[in-house]
This record gives C-alpha cells, structure tokens and sequence, in this order.
C-alpha cells in the first residue's frame, strides 16, 4: 500500500522550471549569443556543475561561503556545485594551460547555485553566460569585450541600453589622494549609489571618512561622461596630475576610446561613470556595467572588467584576463516570448487512422521543405483538432480526408482568417508557406 | 601567509572538462538536434538540476537510491541532483498539467549526475538529451519517435546504425507461455545476450526455469527480423495463437511498420528484435535501442520506448507517453572533431599598436559578411603572430602594416598554401572568402 501513496509534485523554493515559451526563448537567445561570441573567435568550453569544495572556496568571499551547496558525497569528498562560472576558469585555465594556446577566448554558458534567501526576482539556480579574453595585458581586449556586448545586445533586439564603463585604477588613484585606507569598503559603498542614492551613501561614507573630504570625494565619484568623448576627457585632465594611478587609469580609458570611437556602435551606447566599482575584490582595471535606460530598476544585465591574477590560487605564474558576465534569467525577463506553444507551423489532421500513413508522407515532404510540420497522432473529430492547433497557436491545419488522400493533396485551413482551400498539392502548400 | 598557500587545480573523479575542439562539437551537435525537434513540433522545456530528494527517489529503484547525490541544504531539506531526465518530467507533467495542452511533445537537453563506480568511458556527469510525446497512446507517437531518432543521426552524418525495435507485450506473452513468474528477472538476463553470450545466458536462465524450457525460450527471443517485414511477419504470425499478449504485441509492431514503410527511412536501419528488453521497468509496450553497425561494444546509443504510468507516483490519473534519450557524450565519442581550436577563419595580425584601431575596423567589416575574425590583442612580431594562427588553425592571416592601412587594404596569407596576396581591398577579400 505505501507504494501507492503519491508524492506530491514541487519545486524547492528558489528553483523554477522553464515552461516551453521561455524555454523556447532561451534557446534562441543562446543561439544568437553563440553566433556573436564565434563570430568573435571565441570558442566554448565546458566545466562540470560540481567540483571539490575548496577549489570553490578560496577566492569565494564570506557571502559565498553562506550561499554555498556543500555536501559531502559517498566517497567521502567535500565537493560543491559551482556558484559562478569565473572561479571553475580560473580552475581550468590553471588545469589545462599547456593545452591552450594563449591568448585564449572562451565562452560558457551554464547554471551556477546560490543558496540566497529566495525573493521575488532571485533564484538558487540560473544560468550565466560568460566572456572572457585570457593572457593578454592588451587594451584591444578590453575593447573587444565591451565591443561583444554591444553587438550581443543589438542581436537581441535591444538598443536603449548604456554601458557604463571606470577603471579600478581611477577609483585607486581616489582613494589614495584622499588617503582613504579601506579601499574595499569605498568600493561597496560607492557602488550603492545608484541604489540608495547620494545622500545615504554620503552618510555612511562619513563614518570612516574625514567629513570635509567626503563631499570632496563624493563630487569625483559622481563624474559621468555626459558630453563627446573628448571633451569628457578634457574636463578631467587635471586629475591625471594628482597621482600616478589616476594617469595610468585615465590614459587607458583614453586608448580604450580610441579602438571603441572607430567603430560603428553608438556613441551614446558606452559613457565612462566614476562610481562605477564592481564589488567583485578580484577586478584590477577597466570595469562596466550594462544598465537599460528604460529599466534601471532591474540592475545591469551584463558586467565585467580586467582581473589580473585570476589564477593565482592555484598558480604562481599570474595570468590575467577580461571579461564579462550575462545574467541570461534578468535578459529573458525583459524580452517578449512568442504566443505560439509549438514550433511547428502546421498542424496535420488525419480523420481516420488509415490516413497516417499519408499524413506522415506529407509531413515529411514539407519537413525536406524546411517547414516545421506536426502531426496529431489520434484521429480523433475536426473540431477536436482545430480546438488544439488554436490553443497551441498553428499558423496552419493540413486536413487530412480520403478525397485529400486519394487526389494526393491537402486541405489547408488558415487558423488566423480560417479560410480554408481544398486541393492543395504540396507543391503550392510549399510555396504559399514560403511567402 | 596561508593565504598564499596555492590549492592543486584537480577535478572529482569521475568528471570532466570540454576543451574548445569538444565543446564546439558538442554545440553544433546539440544545434542540429533541436533543429530536428523543432522540424517535429517538439518543443524545448527546462527542469532544476536540483529536486526533493523523495521525488527522485520513488521511482528510481535500488541501483539508483546508491548512486544518487543526495544531502540536505543549507534549509534542512534532502535534496538531490537528478540522475535522469524522465522522473523529473513526470513532475513537470504533473506540476503543469493544466498549463501543457496534451499531447505534448517536449525535449529537453541538460546534464544528469551518478554516483557510479568510476571506470573507462563512464562518467558521473553526462549529458542526456530526451525527447518523449506525452498524452497519446496511438502508435503513431511510437512511429514518430522512431524517425526522430531516424533523421538525428542522419542530420548528425550518421549512417550506418539500427534501431532495434521490441514490444514489452511480447516478452509478457513469451513468460506467460513459460511460465515464468519473475519476470524483471527474465528481461534483464536476456537483455544481457549480447553482452555476455547466449551460452552464458543459458545457464543463468537454466537457475530459475525449468531446463527443458530454456532452450525452447532461448530460440524465442533469439528472433530477429533479417528479411522484409513482410516476409517477418508471415514467419512469427504461428506466434499469435499463444496468447492475447503476443497478438497484441505483434499487431502494434504491424501498425507501427505500416506508418514507418511508407517514410523516406532505409528499411535497412530498423529491425525487429525479440532479445531487446530495455532494463528500466517502466517500459510497458514498444521499445527500441541504436546501435552503430560497425562499433556495437559502444552499446546503445539512443534507447527508449512507451510508458504507460508515467505519472503514477504524483497523480491518480495516468498520463501515458513514449520517448528516447540520446546519450551525447557516448555520440560525441565516435563524431570526428575538427582539428581547428578556433571559431575563426581569420587571424588579423596588427604589426604595431597605432594598428589596433584600423584591424578593428576590418575585422568590424568582414564580420559583417557572416566571417568570423579574431583580432590579435598584441602588437607583437609578425613571427609569433603566424604561429599562433598555425597552432589554432586559421585559414587565413591578414597583416596589417602602415602600409596596409594607408592603402585600405589587407594582406592575405593562406596559411595552408602559405601564399600572401598584397593590396587587397576589403570587397576583394569578401569575395575570396565567400568562395
């Protein structure tokens, strides 16, 4: 009897499935950011969702720490399911370097875990799509990274979007000139001001700053391009004179301007922004965010930057690299699903079960056709099938009789105008679907 | 100090990395096969890695309970990663049932985890790819899948296979005659026939069915179709009178052979074998596995066949199915990978820094012609540039002095033929690569 007790079918909290709209979705996102990051030269590889627990720990932070999936498995190992993709490169890279060729372009997309207090918006399990350029110090990777971004976003259809670009050297270069010790808790709080505004940051700025320097260094921080490139660039000439960090941050924007200014992207698409941080402790250059300008609430969808000792947990050779993260959950979520549940674009309606046979031979002839074609697999009445083509949104049900059957044609009913036209060879079928 | 303390990069045993050549194999594998799927009307859903350790469980049997990656979170629940792609769409189906218009033809692409001994060629993580048609039970859906599994590893340049067909209601007829009780016990020895030999088979069954009637049993399910189905189904129709499960059972594979002749498939590629009994016991009728004619050690490389209680465990209702899993990593095993390590038919060679805005703008153009162009990030001598571009395996290089740029040119080295063309223009090297 207890076997036949059931269980009742859920998720655990934090996790969702991907019904077939937003799955279908994925898809296409995914195969269109493909398309760019080869596009690019980049090529994809593959780290598994589990590794040993320290690998994972080490450069992870106190907040991963809490947020981990750890657990011990039947050989007794502590092992972990990744939390971003950035930690199992640097594992990789270090792994495999003699197999690699550097400079080295890779992509990966894949699920990561964290076990975050679930709320709306935020999920244990999502999927990130990164892009990195490994083992060069160049600017031109730089470039090219923000280069990709711009391009993936445009493939996607979204253009109202602005990457905000800093450098870790600038905000340096801040801290140093207004002898500012904690530079990593700078960095954190500086980086809310977008979410809690001027005013709090300036607050808690003042605990551990002298008062009459904060809104000396909160003027700095809130210096964002808002002009041409080279006026910007005139207007804080003066800052490379303050320190060396600053002039050697400011001149690399410079050059970066110089690859980005030549290409066909939007000028108005890229604008350096001083607050710009990155919490990440592992950044060490140029860093950007991606925010939409219509929908800021929702954080940026794509961020990254130039880390230059990516492997040194493992290493003691220092490799660096660039790159950058596409939180793929936040993309769909401001991208339109299609209203069809199917891919198919016709649906065949056999009325009796001899006519499989000639429905399947016509499915396939239209299949060579490139057209997406399902069959119903019962044949059951009419109206029955109509009912499920206009539920799952055919654009199209072949009817499938014995007059059809003998004359070798089909009916072809349009689910939008439900005009239907009789005697349709599959020749003319193929060329009014391919109008 | 301890900080420094480097960590041994290392993977758990039993998993793997995707190098570039593989993963670039694997991505256009599995595009080709949502193509298909899409050609069929199937639509794509997606699942958690991670489930209810109990909704795993139930269905899984015993080799499974040892093999799952199973613990508690960070919230005290007992999770686990999923080890298969069936039981969680049996969740699915029953979560979503009101949501999902039946039939439904779903895939599903993702890796599943087990805990297996590790050994040669077995891995704890791998990559299956399911597709089932859920709601009906008209054997066209068992016809369907069957050419599914057809046209994949046709479009994957895969000839020389055979699906080799059964019906779980003919093995119940084959033990009813014979009286056999246990069943499961029967199906799993004579699914090992081809693994350990009929002799071996013999004397394993001769422990639990009386003598006499193992060697009659044996010439039973040692039955295979090696002529036209016609011919076949005149040669077992003696096997109908036994009972009402063999009528049945042979009556389906008629129905199914009657869909599945008349479709452009090599009649060659499938055949009816009496010895296939697929160990997983929720198969109830059809069931079928692939083998490469030529590499048959490698064992099935596509399996599946129709359940008809796939939501027994949730739901009092019961929602039938049938489908088959793709074993990918066993598939990429025997695929060819190309020998480039790049995406990229293109190295643009910079010969020195001032460079780097000019080969941005050619690469940004010949990118724009559907070429893909990797750009070196280093203004570094042309020698170790040449290299590089033999080591990944560009076609071609495209120098870039001042010369170069001054002209608006390029100048193209066939890495194969290691010939330079001097001066040509942007339109000119379109032209030669769309050639």
């Amino acid at each position: 009897m207890s076997n036949n007790k059931k269980i009742i079918p859920r998720l655990l909290s934090g996790f969702r499935d991907k019904l077939p709209q937003e799955a279908m979705l994925k898809l296409s996102v995914l195969h269109k950011l493909s398309n760019v990051f080869d596009n690019f030269g980049f090529v994809p590889i593959e780290t598994p969702h589990l590794e040993y627990a320290d690998i994972l720990s080490k450069q992870g932070g106190e907040d991963i720490q809490k947020e981990l999936y750890k657990f011990i498995d039947n050989g007794g190992r502590e092992v972990a399911l990744r939390f971003d993709q950035t930690i199992p490169l640097a594992r990789f890279i270090s792994l495999h370097k003699d197999k690699l060729d550097l400079p080295f372009k890779r992509y990966v997309i894949g699920n990561v875990f964290r076990g975050e207090k679930a709320q709306r918006g935020r999920y244990r399990e999502f999927t990130q799509c990164d892009f990195d350029f490994i083992g060069s110090n160049s600017i031109a990777c730089d470039a090219e990274i923000i280069q990709v971004i711009y391009k993936a976003l445009i493939m996607l259809g979204i253009n109202e979007f602005t990457i905000w670009i800093n450098n870790r050297k600038i905000l340096n270069g801040i801290c140093k000139h207004f002898n500012i010790k904690d530079e990593v808790l700078l960095l954190r709080t500086i980086d809310k001001i977008d979410k809690i505004g001027l005013k709090t940051v300036n607050d808690e700025l003042c605990k551990f700053i002298n008062k009459d320097s904060v809104s000396a260094l909160l003027d700095i921080v809130s210096i964002k391009q808002d002009n041409s490139s080279d006026e910007f660039f005139n207007k804080i000439a003066y800052l490379k004179e303050w320190n060396i960090e600053l002039k050697y941050g400011i001149n690399e924007l410079e050059n970066l301007y110089k690859i980005l200014s030549n290409l066909n992207i939007d000028k108005s698409s890229y604008r350096i922004n001083f607050s710009v941080a990155r919490g990440l402790n592992y950044y060490t250059g140029v860093v950007y965010e991606t925010m939409l300008n219509n929908m800021k609430e929702l954080g940026s969808i794509c961020s990254g930057g130039r880390y230059d000792n990516l492997t040194k947990s493992f290493l003691d050779e220092n490799i660096s690299g660039v790159g950058a993260s596409i939180g793929i959950d936040r993309l769909l979520s401001v991208l339109e699903t299609n209203p069809k549940k199917t891919s198919a674009r016709i649906l065949i309606a056999p009325l009796s079960e001899d006519l499989f046979s000639y429905s399947y031979k016509i499915a396939e002839l239209l299949r060579a056709s490139d057209i997406a074609i399902e069959v119903y697999p019962d044949a059951i009445k009419l109206k029955k099938q109509l009912s499920y083509a206009n539920k799952k949104k055919h654009e199209f049900v072949a009817i499938i009789g014995d007059e059809e059957a003998k004359s070798n044609t089909i009916t072809l009913r349009n689910m939008t105008t439900s005009i239907q036209m009789k005697e349709v060879s599959i020749i003319k079928a193929i060329e009014l679907l391919k109008n």
